[in-house]
C-alpha cells in the first residue's frame, strides 16, 4: 500500500458543505486525518453524526502491523468502530429513528443470504462487512452512512461515550450467552485487560454469583476488584505454576468454577483454565494470546469440560443498553482517557491506547 | 499389589453348589480364573449368568500396565465390563425383569445424591463404581450380582454377543448425543479403530447424511468403507501434512464438516479435525492419545467450533438396543474373535485383543 | 374486491416477447389466467420457469373465503406457492445459480432487519412477505421472479414434482425440529390428512422408531399405513371417547408416546395429544381446525407435557431436499392427480382437491 | 379414614425419650397434634428437628377435602412440607452435614431408578415420595428422619423461617428455569398470590428487566409493587375483557412479553396470558385454578408461543439459598403470620391460612 491511495475515498467539499474528514490509516504508525467522501443513503440507512468513538486493540495492532490475524490492509481505511453518534438523515423507509435520535452503532453489516445469517448466527457470515476490517472503511469519521437496524437508539440516561462502549461490551455479552451463564454460574476470568474486565461486567449483569479473576498485574487486579470481582489472584508466567495456581483459585472461589473465560489466550492461561474447571463445565476462549495452544485438552474433555469460543457477537445491543439504562453495568470506570478529532489528538490517543497498561479504553469525543 | 491378594474375594463352594468363577487380574500380565463371592443380593438387584462379554482397550491396558489414565490397581481385580447374561435370580423389589431374562448390562453404579447424578449427568458422578475400574470388580465372572435398573431387556432379535457390544456402541452414541448429530449434520470421524468404527455407526444411525473417516491403515479403512463410512481418507502421521489433508478431506466431503469426532486424540488427527469443521460446528474429543495437546486451537475458537468431550456414556442401553433391533445399526461384523471362558482361552483372547489390527472386537462366550 | 382490479399487475405482451401468465384469483370462486407483469431482475433476483406448483388447503381457502385466518384477498392475487422450476435468468450478483439450473423454492422473503430475523426465526418475521399471501402475490405463473437465495437446487435424481413438495414437506420438517424428534422419540400423529401424512414422514426421517397414526377415515390410515406408519387407530368424532381411545394409542404404541403432533386441531385430537404423552413429553399444534380450544390443559402442563406451536417453517429446503435425494423420504406417492396449465385445467384442478379424501396432492405441470 | 386409624404412626414414649409429636390429619378440618414414630436412621439419612414450617395451599386443600388434584387421604397422614429445621443425628455414611446444622428441606424423595430420574427430570418420577402428599407422611413435627442429600445447609445470614420458604420458592424458580428467564427476558405474571408472588421474585433474581403484574385484587397488588413488581394492572374476571385487558397491559410492558407465568389457572388469566405474548414467546402455567381450558390455544400456537407447564421443582434449594444470602430475593415480607406449635395454634393458624388474602404466608416456630 502506497501514498498513491490517498486520494481514495477522499471527497471535494462542495459550496458551502462541510467537508467530511476520517482517520485514515495509511501506512505502519501512518494515520491521517482527510476527507472522507459517504456512500449514497440507501432507503433502510441513517447518515449519523459520530460524537464518540472508543480505540480497540485491533486498531492499535492494525496501526502498528497493517494486519490483524489473517486481515491485511492493502488500500488506505479509514479506521475506528467502536462508536455512536446522532442521526442526520434518515433513508425513505426508515421507521425505527428519527434525526436527531442518539444511537450506538453495531459495526458488521451481513449479507443475510447464507446459511449462517438465516440460522442467526450472523456473526459468522463470511460475507461481512465490518468497520475497520480491510478492505472495509471504519466509522472514527466526522459522519457515516449506516443501516438503521443496526443503529441503537439510547435510553435517555445513557450517554453517546457509553453508547460507543457497547461494542467491547458486546463481547463480553456475547462471550456469557455462549458460556450460558445465569445465577449459577461460579465464574473465573482469565486477565484483566479491557475484555477480562467487560466480560467480568457482563458475567456479573448476567447474574454470576461469585466471580474469581486473575492476571500477573497487581495494578489491573486492583481495579478488577473495585469493579466488582469478588477474587483477585496475582499469578506468575511460568508455566510449571498452574497446578498450583489452580489451587488457589479454587480456594479463593471457595467451590467449584462453573464457567472460565480465558481473555488472554496463552498456554498458560488456557490450561488454568481448563484445569480449574469442574466436570460438566465450560471454558470459554476469549482472547487471542497464542495461535497454536500446548494445552491438557484431553483430562478437560474427558471431565466433559467444553471449549466454547467466540467470534465478535450479534443481538447484543439491545441488553448492552439495556445494562447500561438499569445500572446493571457500569462501564464509565473504564473510559480512562478522552481526546479530540484532531491529527496531534488522534496520534495521541493512539499512542495512549498502545503504551500501557493504565489506559484501559481511550475515547475520542468528536 | 502381590499375589498374597490373591484369596481375596474368593468363595468356597458349599455342598451342591456351583463355585462362581472370574478372570482375576493378579498383575502385569497375570490374570487367572478364580472363585469370585458374589455379594448379597439387594432387594432391587438381581443375578446374571454372564453369556458374553468383550475385551475392551483399557482391559487391555490393564492388563499389560495395572493402570489407565489415573486409575491405579493396586488389589487382584476381576475384569472386564462389555457384557450380557441371562437372570437367575431377581431381588424383593425387583419388577422390571423375570428369572430368564436375557439382559445388556450397564456397568456404571452411581451414587445418585450428589449434583452432578440429580442433574441427569450421573456418568461424571465422582462416587461412581464402575465395573474393571480399580479398585471395583468387573463382569468376566460366571455370574455377578448388579442393580436391575442397569439390566436392559434384549429384543428377541438380538443376541448376548450384540448385547454386549452395547458397551463400546455407547460411547459411540453419547458422542454423537453430545455433538447433537441428525439429519443434516455431516460427520467427519478421525480414526477407524473400535471406537471410531462405533461413533461412525451411532452417527449414520442419528441421521448423518455424510460420514467421511481418516486414518493412516488402509486396512481399517476397507472396513471402515464396508460399514457404511461414505469416503475413506488416508494420512500420514506427519504434522506437516494437516493443511494438505484437509483440503482432501473437505474435498472428499463436497461441502462443510459439520462435526468432527476425534477418535484417536492425538495432536495431529486433533489438529486436523479442528481446522475441518466449518465455522459454528463442533469437535468431540472421544480418543485420548496425547494428554497435553499442541492444536490450532484458538483459530478454531473464532470460528466459533467448539470442543466438546465425553466420558463413558449415560441413558445409552435403551436407544442401542432400539438401534440393533432395528437393524440401523449392525454391530456384528465387528465381532472378530470369540473365545470360551478357559484360563487358556482367556490368555489367548487378551494377546488376540493386545496384538492388533485385524481384530476389533474379541469376545467371550461363557 | 371488484373485477376493477382486474387489469393489475397485467402485461402487456411486446413483440418478440412471449406474456407471461398467471392464474389470479378474482373473486369467491373465480380465478383466472391472464397476464402477470414481472417485477424488474435484482442484482441478487432470479428469473424462473415455473415446472410444478401444487395445490395446497390454504390455497383453496382463498379460493372459496378470499380469506385464511387473519389475511383477506382485497385486490386480484396470482394464487399459489408450492413450487419448483428452472433458472431462465441471473441477477448481476448471483454466484448460486446459473441458467438452467432445476430449482424448489421457498416462498416467502422476510425483512432481514427485525429482531426475530436477526436471531433466527425469520418464519415469525412481521414483514414476511409470501407467496400468495395476501397483498403478495403467488407462483401459479409461467415465471417469477424471486431472490436467487430462496431457490434451492435440485439433486439430480430429484424430480421438479419433487422440488415443489418440498413447501408442504417443510411443514412436517419444521414441526419435527420444534418438537425434537429424533432416534428415540416414539411419536402419536392425530390426523391422516396431507399436513399429517408429511408430519410422519419427516417424522421417520428424523429417527423416530415408532409411529402411530389417528385419523377418522380408514382410508387415509390405509394410505398412512402404507406410506410408513407402524400403527393405526381409528377413532371417532365423539369427544367422550378420548379417554378409551388414548388407552388403545398407548396400546398401540407398546410404550409411552414422546412427542403427539395434532395435525388436525380440533378439541378433541388436541384432547387426546394432550392426554396420551408421557410426562416430560411435547404436543406439537399443527393443525388449526379449532381456534379457541377446550383441551385438558392443566394436568398436561402438571406432567410438563409442553405445548409447541409452529408457524410455516425455516431453513426446511436444504434438508427437505437431503431427505428426497437419499431416499429417506419419498413423496411420490403424495401426488394423486396432475393437471396442465389451462384455464379449465386449473379450475378443475382445485374442485379435484376442495373435493376430497381420495386427493392428497394436486399438482400442475406447467 | 375413621378414627381407627389414629394409632397408626404413633410412637409410645420410651423412658427419659422425648415422644416425637406431629399434625395429624385425621379427617375433613379434622388436625390433631399425635405421636408421630420416626423412622430407623438410615446409612445416610439425618434426623432434624423441625423448627419452621410454613403452610402450603394444598396443605389447607387437605384439609378442607382430604383430597388435591388425583390424591386423596386415606389413612391418617402427618400434614406439612415446607420446612427447616437444625440437624440432631446423622447416618453413618452421611459426610455432608454434622449435629447441629441448620438446614432446609427438599421434601421429595425420588426413586432414581427410572428413566425421568436418570434423565434429570426427577421431579416427574412417577414412583415419588412426597412430603404430606398421601400415602407420605409430612413434616409438621418435632422431628423427621429424611436423607441428608435433599437437606441443605443453610447460609450463616440466611434464617430457618426463610430456609422454609425455600419451598415455595422453589416453585418460581423452576418456572423460571423451564421458561428461561434471563436479563433479556421482560415477564408478565398473571396472578398476585402466593405463588404469583414467588414467581416474581424469582423472575426478578434470574435478572428479568422489567416485570408487570396482574390481579383483580388492589390489595395484593399494591403488595406486588412494594415487593418489586414494575407495575401493577388491575383486571376484572369477566371473559369479555381480555381483548382490552392485553392491551393495557402490552401497554404497561412498554413492548413486547416475552413470558408470561400464568399463576392463576383459569380460563381468563390464561387466555390473557396467551395472547399478550410475542411471537416466539412463553407461556408458563402455574397456576391450576381450571383442569379443562377454554383458551385461544390456536392462535398462539400459530405465533411459536410455546406453553411449558412445571411440576413441583428440582434442583432448586441451592439456588434458593444463594439467593437468600445474597439478598436477591426477600422472601420476609411473604410471611405474614407465625404460630407456634399447640393444638389451639395449628387450628388457628390453618384457618389464618384458609380465610384469606392479608394472610401470604403462615409459618410455624416449633
Amino acid at each position: 500500500m502506497g501514498k498513491g491511495g490517498m486520494s481514495h475515498g477522499a471527497a471535494e467539499g462542495k459550496d458551502g458543505e462541510e467537508e467530511n474528514m476520517a482517520a485514515w490509516l495509511l501506512g505502519i504508525n501512518n494515520l491521517k486525518i482527510q476527507p472522507f467522501k459517504l456512500p449514497p443513503l440507501g432507503p433502510h440507512d441513517v447518515r449519523i453524526r459520530m460524537k464518540a468513538v472508543g480505540i480497540c486493540g485491533s486498531d492499535v495492532h492494525y496501526l502498528k502491523n497493517l494486519r490483524c490475524a489473517d486481515f491485511i490492509v492493502k488500500e488506505p481505511m479509514v479506521i475506528g468502530h467502536e462508536c455512536a453518534g446522532i442521526i442526520e438523515e434518515v433513508g425513505s423507509e426508515v421507521k425505527s429513528l428519527v434525526v436527531g435520535d442518539r444511537v450506538a452503532i453495531e459495526p458488521g453489516i451481513s449479507c443475510w443470504r447464507c446459511n449462517l445469517c438465516k440460522e442467526g448466527r450472523y456473526n459468522l457470515c463470511p460475507e461481512m462487512k465490518f468497520f475497520a476490517t480491510p478492505p472495509v472503511h471504519g466509522s472514527l469519521a466526522n459522519q457515516i452512512v449506516h443501516p438503521a437496524d443496526l443503529c441503537f437508539k439510547l435510553p435517555e440516561n445513557v450517554s453517546l461515550e457509553e453508547g460507543a462502549m457497547c461494542e467491547p461490551l458486546s463481547v463480553g455479552v456475547h462471550a456469557c450467552r455462549r458460556a450460558d451463564i445465569g445465577p449459577e454460574t461460579n465464574v473465573l476470568v482469565m486477565g484483566a485487560g479491557p475484555i477480562g474486565l467487560v466480560t467480568m461486567l457482563a458475567a456479573r449483569a448476567f447474574g454470576a454469583p461469585r466471580i474469581v479473576i486473575v492476571d500477573v498485574d497487581d495494578q489491573r487486579l486492583s481495579v478488577a476488584k473495585e469493579l466488582g470481582a469478588n477474587e483477585a489472584v496475582k499469578v506468575s508466567t511460568n508455566i510449571q505454576d498452574v497446578a498450583d495456581e489452580v489451587v488457589q483459585i479454587q480456594k479463593a472461589m471457595g467451590g467449584g468454577v462453573d464457567v472460565s473465560f480465558d481473555c488472554a489466550g496463552f498456554n498458560k492461561t488456557m490450561a488454568t483454565a481448563l484445569s480449574a474447571t469442574r466436570p460438566g463445565g465450560k471454558v470459554c476462549l476469549v482472547g487471542m494470546g497464542h495461535s497454536e495452544m500446548t494445552v491438557p485438552l484431553t483430562p478437560a474433555a474427558a471431565r466433559e469440560v467444553d471449549v466454547v469460543g467466540i467470534f465478535r457477537y450479534k443481538n447484543t445491543w439491545p441488553l448492552c443498553l439495556e445494562f447500561l439504562r438499569s445500572g446493571k453495568i457500569d462501564v464509565k470506570p473504564l473510559i480512562t482517557h478522552r481526546f479530540g478529532f484532531s491529527q496531534k489528538e488522534v496520534e495521541e490517543a493512539f499512542e495512549t491506547s498502545a503504551r500501557g497498561r493504565n489506559a484501559i479504553k481511550v475515547m475520542f469525543n468528536l
